[in-house]
């Protein structure tokens, strides 16, 4: 398990495509000593290649000759586009050639190709994506972040389970505070599911599960792991996204009113670069889909450079880890509980 | 209709009781040339009116014995409270001695007394909670931001019936548009209730529905009324309530860490303050629970005398325009369609 990890890269997704993806992979592994499966059109890949100095890299490019396109559906991608890169990447994982998968592409294809093909960790019910935000203190763990639509109370358990494991790994949380995200503190408080999935981790070992956070105590840093529904979690994941930026933006019309007040802004300038850094989401490239025999990362469209080698990194520090298995004996420890609520 | 309105303010409610509730009143009822009757303890309430100057202000004390606790069940209080302030309060609503209701008590009994004691506009299926955020444009209203957590397609649809009228009377947008909150832009994104819902909007009459909005549209300012159920709308109203000043926080640690961006910070002052009044939720002072046969101002337990007169503000727009009119009308109007899905 502890051997170097190789990372299979769909060179292809990405708003921007190889120009961006392939450069990015190329650093990164010179960056973290991984090796990198380039994935997609050879032709397109090794001209990106040839622009780039390339000593001591690990790397292959591993051809796949479909392009997924971002209006096609999940399900038709699955099971028409058999030598796509994302769906050759995700066999990669399968076959054991590759630890896990990165994608910038196509985020349903990619998540769906992780699920049915690289297959999901035996007693896990539902994959699902872990986003993590920038809070007050340290990042915050979203979970999940858009998998899944219609969720059961014991999905929502396993989440945090799941979410659980990736924080002590990733960030080094010795004992992370996970809570269920709900319209009231009080046990008792939230819609149906979240009020039976309460009672579940009430009864769940080894889960430092600190009951219910509220709206208000996702940016204030006093929790860890952020347990809700792939709806919601979609919802609040995208919108403090856009919250900095448009806070800023608000705030810059201020700032930039008067003379005195944009003479005052210019000096503090580099302390503004630094805040825009600490809400930039390229600095975490996207989200893990968690749950699987393997791992897969679904990166932003937009993804640049960094954000492609932060989501190595963090792809890496879980395989080397071995983040899979803590979860695995996590799920397995608490299957009792799942049982007993999926037969209510 | 448009004679003088007469508000009923629960003198009692809220964390610093009737020394900030009953000068905010007072204050607003000056301002804004319309009656208060001030209803609570009438010993406090006397005591808090002598501290004020009162010429020419049209107020009257209502006497209610019992005082609502928090931890109380909003149940208990509408079931055993029957002198409590709140429940005076909606009775002479109910009645037709007050056009509206303003509390800054417990938010579950204030809900449910509206409910319950007041009652709905016919063919109203669920009264809901229209919250107001700021945004880099013209304010957004959320509804449902609480009052309803597990909602039916047809109780999202009549949401954005009472948003946008709402919208155009308050904040008089000729033709607010109105979106479902969702996780992807295209139609059949969403949960089962949501894209049942945008199915009914789509047929609908008099109202401008864009589609489907994504958190990060939230605050761009290009939605005017955003639907969501009551669980979400809680979660997004209090995240932005928090998240603006978090990120003032982690802001000013950077520009207070060095000297020069220290003194540029200083300089800048005014414009930081300009901001933080308009992400101020004091602005807004609450939500209004709409679809009752009168109106039910839910003001944060915080509230500050110019909360109160926000909220005073708001509800007294609300009657002057008529506003449960044009909302009945628009609910007959779609009256068909309502009655259609909830038959599915």
């Amino acid at each position: 398990m502890n051997a170097k990890p190789i990372l299979a890269i769909d060179a292809m997704g990405g708003d921007f495509g190889p120009g961006v993806i392939v450069p990015g992979a190329i650093q990164a592994a010179r960056e973290l000593k991984v090796k990198v499966l380039l994935v997609g059109d050879a032709p397109q890949v090794e001209s990106e290649l040839a622009k780039l100095s390339l000593g001591k890299v690990e790397y292959e490019i591993v051809p796949a000759s479909e392009v997924v396109q971002m209006h096609e559906k999940p399900s038709d991608i699955l099971r028409r586009k058999k030598d796509s890169s994302i769906q050759v990447a995700c066999r990669l994982v399968k076959d054991g050639a590759a630890d896990g998968v990165i994608s910038a592409g196509h985020s349903g294809a990619t998540v769906a190709c992780g699920i049915f093909i690289i297959g999901r960790i035996p007693g896990v019910e539902r994959p699902a994506l872990a986003a993590f935000l920038p809070t007050e203190k340290n990042p915050l763990v979203v979970i999940d972040a858009g998998a899944n639509v219609d969720c059961r109370p014991y999905h929502l358990f396993q989440f945090g389970l799941m979410g659980d494991a990736f924080a002590r790994d990733i960030f080094g949380y010795p004992s992370p505070r996970v809570a269920l995200l709900s319209i009231g503190e009080e046990e008792g408080k939230g819609n149906s599911q979240v009020k039976e999935a309460y009672e579940l981790y009430k009864m769940a070992e080894h889960v430092n599960f600190i009951g219910n956070a509220e709206g208000r105590d996702i940016f204030s840093g006093d929790v860890d792991v952020i347990v809700c529904d792939g709806f919601v979690g979609n919802i609040i994941v995208k919108m403090s996204e856009g919250v900095a930026f448009s806070l800023m933006r608000m705030l810059k019309r201020e700032l930039f009113s008067g003379f005195v007040t944009k003479f005052g802004t210019w000096l503090s300038k580099p302390a503004f670069k630094r805040f825009t850094n600490t809400v930039d989401y390229a600095e975490y490239g996207g989200a893990p889909l968690l749950g699987l025999q393997g791992i897969c990362f679904v990166c932003h469209g937009k993804s640049n450079s960094r954000a492609m080698t932060n989501a190595v990194k963090i792809v890496a520090t879980f395989v080397e880890k071995g983040t899979n298995e803590r979860m695995r004996e996590s799920i397995i420890t608490n299957e009792e509980l799942t049982r007993f609520s999926r037969a209510l």
